[in-house]
């Protein structure tokens, strides 16, 4: 486990999650996040995947030869192993490389011999977190949740008729941090009492468990009142997108009392709102009041902002400990925020495989202040294929080489 | 810890996070959310709040008597505890609560009395978790986060110039979810090398994460290439909106060859889309050429879809096991959608003291097949205080009496 600078002579101090070992069984999103997160704070986790790559090995955005930035997104600081996965004698290398870690994570289908019951044969306390899209076992996916979950119909502009489906793969994302948690729970209850468990996550549940958190079920089935579009206001609290006087745009926030305070500071709009306040029989103290009078409230330091560039607003509003981001492509991201940057700790700038130097983050869970574990570039696929068969499963060199000759297993040289 | 029928009697299955106690000082989506994940799978959870409730306690959507569906989904199943934050002695008590935990999750700033160093004093094997906006400890909210990371230029309408924000605060709840998942890594080195961890998680480097996870890093700084908007497209396969007959809206999707084949099949769809493969000589085994061809495929699809009724449509998609889901408000979805109902192991009608009875969910976490753990509701905010000083302060009701005389802690009988 590589760390940072000054810190990896610290014989006391080892990753988190150092000695977990983790085999992963995945595609797209959901399931390679939450093995990803693990990875980067120390798992050794193995990924496996068919020769030549599973279904997502290839999915979009994809460089100008055809690699996936995707791919390589989800599955930095893991080793990667290729294997033919319809074949029995790999099936049973891969069951005995899960009997040797213990930890299994999959969102593929847990049946004959990925099933709980096949794989803790050998190992009675197994971990194992399967990732599905409904709970009965039907498909779904995140764009599938997302429409039947309610909020394409509350995105976009005010009095739109539209579904506006958000871009994030929000649910995937989600539920692949809560499969993180499910191993790690599960790990808990395993190093002390000594019992395995196996689990299964719904993606469909996952998202229904959110919104409900969020309260949207409690409103719908309370009030009985189905939420309105506000466009890119924030509900029930005074947040809003401005322009500024060279064109660009930027999103200011006022829920807390500081916060609401500075910004009417920031834009000298105290007098002003408080006429609105007055006027309108309302108390800003109150979030929801700032809500219910957000458009002439906006207006008024719309004037303020409108009448500056971004970088004096942007100036005025650090100054004074103004909650507020500009708008940015991911271009501008990328081109201009120092915390998309090799000036954040976060980042490195680091050449991976079949793709180029670029910008690759670690994990964003920071210990004593600093972020401990160095990033780490995605695998080639099949690139620790041999490692992984001699280091874990104690294969010799010759047996290795019988299960290449029959295109059993494969290495990155011959991708 | 309340468990499904059937199973509370088993002795040898306790729950994945017994024993585990955590501190929770909070508001808001992030923080909160990562705790009730930790109090869903078993763990002792207790969220101190100032006396009258935090910043958070009347977050919308409220019911029409003014209390908030946010915070009680936010809060479900943790022990609530009402205290004056600002006063020396509570602050000694929140102190030893910590201290007694050993595991402490908070998204307020992590500075003198709540700061890793003055709280790890008597617990040196302190496991604490504080959630910032930056890194630098600046703000970001959820909304100012979204703003600077990309999305709202790539949602909504092709053509669009204005951003859109996603409605669901999705990086609260990836973060949330990340939070656990510190807490839990953390707890795991504890559990076997007896040393705490002081710990932040910056919402925006969370995002930043997710963002270069899904590869719109690489796509920016590699491609030198601004994502367009897609509208409701699927990027870089086939995923699209529909519209049946009876005026309904659903969402498709082919992407792994088993789901392509079935959309093409249930929609009859085979022959013309195969004409548009070879008239423009592309290969729609490659989900990116089905990307390229989308709108024409679309149009053939939507030709079967339009003239069906959303009953219709559904009893054949499903019966080819199809990739789709109807777009629902959040309304019809609670009225209509069997998973989100009491018909789904997720939900109980609970009565929530102070709002009504209404779907509570619990975790999405199944184990050896079930939901182990009953859902349950949030608390009345203080409705734990005396239990917490009495049990695990080992306060007397003298002592307690003092405190509420004093007006330094309060329960919910009071509000």
């Amino acid at each position: 486990m590589a760390t940072r600078d000054g810190r990896g002579d610290d014989e006391d101090v080892s990753a988190l999650l150092d000695g977990l070992r983790i085999i992963e069984g995945s595609a797209f999103v959901a399931a390679p996040s939450g093995g990803m997160t693990l990875s980067q704070l120390g798992a050794d986790v193995i990924r496996f995947d068919p020769i030549g790559g599973g279904i997502d090995h290839k999915r979009w955005p994809l460089t100008a030869a055809g690699r996936s930035f995707y791919w390589a997104g989800l599955n930095k600081g893991k080793r990667s192993i290729a294997v033919d996965i319809r074949n029995a004698e790999v099936r049973e290398l891969i069951s005995a490389l899960v009997t040797d870690a213990g930890t299994f994570l999959t969102n593929f289908p847990a049946k004959g011999w990925l099933s709980y019951e096949a794989l803790s044969e050998n190992r009675s306390d197994l971990v194992m977190v399967a990732i599905t899209g409904n709970r009965d076992g039907s498909t779904a996916l995140d764009y599938t949740v997302n429409s039947a979950i309610g909020y394409p119909l509350v995105t976009g502009p005010v009095g739109g008729a539209e579904p506006v489906n958000h871009v994030l793969p929000a649910w995937d994302l989600i539920c692949g941090q809560t499969a993180a948690v499910a191993v790690l729970a599960a790990d808990r209850r395993r190093l002390r009492e000594g019992i395995g468990a196996s689990m299964s996550i719904a993606l469909f549940d996952v998202a229904l468990a959110a919104i409900s958190a969020l309260g949207h079920v409690g409103e719908a089935q309370i009030n009985n009142e189905e939420r309105s579009r506000y466009g890119n206001d924030l509900y029930g609290a005074f947040g809003a997108e401005f322009k500024t006087a060279d064109g660009r745009r930027l999103y200011a926030v006022g829920i807390s009392p500081r916060q609401w305070a500075s910004l009417l500071e920031a834009t000298e709009a105290a007098d002003d709102v408080a006429e609105i306040e007055s006027r309108r029989e309302l108390d800003f103290a109150d979030e929801g009041d700032r809500f219910r009078a957000r458009a002439e409230i906006s207006a008024v330091m719309q004037v303020w902002i409108g009448d500056r560039s971004l970088a004096d607003v942007s100036a005025r509003f650090d100054g004074l400990g103004v909650c507020w981001g500009p708008y940015q492509s991911f271009g501008e991201l990328v081109r201009n925020d120092p915390r998309c940057s090799i000036d954040s700790e976060l980042f490195r700038q680091i050449d991976q495989p079949g793709i180029g130097s670029y910008l690759v983050p670690g994990s964003p869970v920071s210990l004593d202040g600093v972020l401990p574990i160095e990033p780490v570039a995605a695998p080639e696929l099949g690139a620790h294929t041999d490692e992984v068969l001699s280091e874990v499963l104690g294969l010799s060199s010759a047996e290795i080489g019988r299960l290449h000759d029959r295109g059993l297993v494969d290495g990155p040289a011959s991708l």
